[in-house]
């Protein structure tokens, strides 16, 4: 490593930062504060290490909590888009590519094109690290959901149908895990804190 | 794993959502907002990441990045405490060594002890890991404070001699970025943002 490789990395350190003003939808567990990208991608960090043992197949941990430290990073351009949004997909990938582009191209090109090759894997979903963290991922929002009286789903008036086929994915990485969400998704109707029509 | 070891998991995971709370001195970079404990991690874990090739001595870059993402966890118990405190100890270790016992002991037995070993070697900074571990924690607040016109060292009257004396840690875990760190505190004094006395 030279000094220039050391700039191009401090620069994007900096631009980074960025992420922690990105609010989600989702609130803080027992919270009215909305959660940012920053803190997000920490907890799923934490959550991939501390549940990786439920993966159905077996997973390089480093891999996955790689992916999901960086794969919101490209919102620093592409902005957060709510996951049960109406207008505008939630994988608006043609334009989190430009993103992950300038952004991770800040980098010394060889760890930019890693980190693009990790953010394109996770983002693709087919490789067990990438299913592993996908199911992290949505599991997250779902604690919170169910720690905060349902939470998004009732701000935004969003039906078990559309809850139970967005978080179906979990079952990908883990059949375990599925199984629970599941559990949570069938209690909170049975709550009425998630309306089944 | 069985359905006892999940619910423990997911009773950890919910606990180390309080880190969200806990507010740094330090800011954001150009900002004035504080940064708190997750968003620090998240960073410190990404900077691991992606500086790994500067670090003096082999690392195994996951144990530093589960090092970087669970050092602050004890700060749900003890609080953070500022590195340049006059009162109280930065390092209070044993009430720290309290709230590790607590809340890594929610999780499953084995993992309880592997997080809190893993706790126990960064604070001890002895191995390889625990050197580039710290040697990254220093680094994040000296690039916010000098991006944030003298930053924490301006609003607490810290000097050089303190400022160079905490930061010399990063020489522990890497030459390289502590002839970076050096520069950048000696062009804060240049620049009158930091006082030489």
């Amino acid at each position: 490593m030279n000094t220039t490789d050391l700039l191009d990395q401090i620069a994007f350190i900096k631009e980074i930062d960025k992420v922690k003003y990105i609010q989600r939808k989702t609130k803080l567990f027992n919270s009215d504060r909305n959660e940012n990208d920053a803190e997000h991608s920490w907890h799923l960090a934490l959550m991939a290490i501390v549940l990786a043992g439920h993966s159905d197949e077996p997973i390089n941990i480093l891999r996955v909590v790689k992916m999901v430290l960086i794969h919101d990073i490209v919102e620093i351009d592409s902005g957060d888009v709510f996951i049960y949004d109406t207008q505008k997909s939630h994988d608006n990938t043609d334009e989190e590519r430009l993103a992950a582009n300038r952004i991770f191209g800040l980098l010394p090109k060889k760890q930019a094109e890693d980190m693009i090759a990790i953010w394109e894997e996770f983002v693709a979903g087919e490789t067990n690290e990438a299913k592993f963290a996908k199911s992290i991922d949505r599991l997250e929002p779902l604690l919170q959901n169910t720690s905060n009286n349902g939470g998004t789903w009732k701000e935004f008036d969003v039906p078990y149908q559309k809850v139970y086929e967005k978080k179906s994915v979990i079952k990908e990485g883990s059949k375990t895990l599925w199984t629970y969400a599941e559990g949570l998704i069938n209690d909170s109707v049975a709550k009425g804190i998630l309306k089944k029509e």
